[in-house]
């Protein structure tokens, strides 16, 4: 089975700044994950035309899927619906059914020319409801656009999963030991050569009680997974605590 | 004045799997803008050699610095000073003085082979020393490599930042609202129009007191700044609650 991929592409001055710290791409790389999409990479651009379509066609033909939040607010600094469309080489104008879908939460009288800007929508599009804001995203191809607002994300993340390919949910492990990075790195090196099958990082942490690795092993099957979790168990028990936690 | 700009390249499989919620991102973001460092462009890459070494020539080409986080530690996940060096076109050995960073911390006799490798530096490449752990990442040209765990490499970055170009720091100005940003965005369109220098950005909030939107606008110029700020509650004042903060 090939491997289902993705990219987001996160759409937004205030992120770059650091005065708004991003919430979605945590969370929609975890959520991938556990459905087998895997996350391969990511990129953070300014409200800026060139910058958008550029990333967008580069992602877009590199990955199944591309998750673009923010920019498709009401206001002038939202541009990502325009830049889409100029990416896809395609019209954009007023959709009746996003329209519609406004009149749900907004009156007809203050459906002003800002707001009906929620409504355009590249030609061939599909909209992604959300019950939050009630203002659609939409999918063209492979490419699902969505608000930046993290609950509105979400919301709409909830539609998107029922659109795309699941792939193979990676099984992982986490094996914690109060044994440093720099004593287990050999020993790890040498694990991971005999197995390319599985995915081995070792993340250290600082904690006021000392220094320790975590081992994350992530793996397609879930036997293998078990075999290794028990060869780096057996191997580091010599050295410090080590604990094998829930094969998930 | 050029603009002085940065990319930030995060590289780790921890973070596109969203196991480990990246940290680094905001805090590099918001420790640039206050001194004038525009951060235009950020990258999340697996732990591949190709992935890392793409993303790392197209960046180090387009702005003034890039910050790479993560992959710098003593085991084999951790690739980004050889993608460094491949990069560059430059051999990458053990680096003397590393290695007596590393001895400040560690006995001469757990100084392994793993170890050892946080010591490998791509020829040409300056040291930043790091008073956490004390291995040390390095500046090569533009480029300066840091580590992924936060508490490393917000001490790196003190040291990054006496050795870049300071630029001219945006004055900022935050203007909260409860008007919902559909009855702002006409008003705002219409100023941002007429008034290019100042970026003008609205961001939509929602709290189970209401709705709102804070407008946030950024200039070169702390006058103009005033000047717009007082423009922007003028003409909203008469549709809700306008409150502008202190010019920063």
């Amino acid at each position: 089975m090939k491997d289902i991929t993705a990219a987001i592409l996160v759409i937004g001055d205030e992120i770059l700044s650091g005065r708004t710290k991003d919430k979605n791409i945590g969370y929609i790389a975890e959520c991938f994950s556990n459905i087998g999409v895997y996350c391969k990479e990511v990129r953070i651009v300014p409200d800026e035309e060139s910058k958008i379509i550029g990333a967008l066609n580069e992602l877009r033909k590199d990955y199944t899927y591309v998750m673009t939040t923010g920019g498709i607010g009401p206001t002038h600094d939202d541009i990502t619906a325009d830049c889409v469309a100029k990416a896809f080489g395609v019209e954009i104008s007023e959709n009746e059914d996003a329209i519609n879908m406004l009149l749900e939460r907004i009156p007809l009288e203050d459906l002003n020319e800002s707001r009906r800007r929620m409504a355009r929508i590249p030609h061939g599009a599909k909209l992604i409801e959300n019950n939050v804001s009630k203002a659609p995203g939409f999918q063209i191809d492979n490419v699902f656009v969505m608000a930046g607002v993290p609950a509105v994300m979400q919301a709409m993340l909830d539609v998107v999963i029922t659109r795309i390919d699941k792939g193979q949910k990676l099984f992982t492990c986490n094996i914690s030991t109060n044994i440093k990075e720099g004593d287990i790195a050999d020993i790890l090196r040498e694990i991971q050569k005999n197995n390319p099958n599985i995915m081995i990082g070792s993340y250290p942490y600082y904690t006021d009680d000392g220094y320790g690795a975590n081992i994350v092993c992530r793996a397609k099957n879930l036997n293998e997974l078990k075999n290794i979790a028990s060869i780096i168990e057996s191997s580091l028990s010599a050295i410090g605590n080590v604990e094998v936690g829930e094969f998930e």
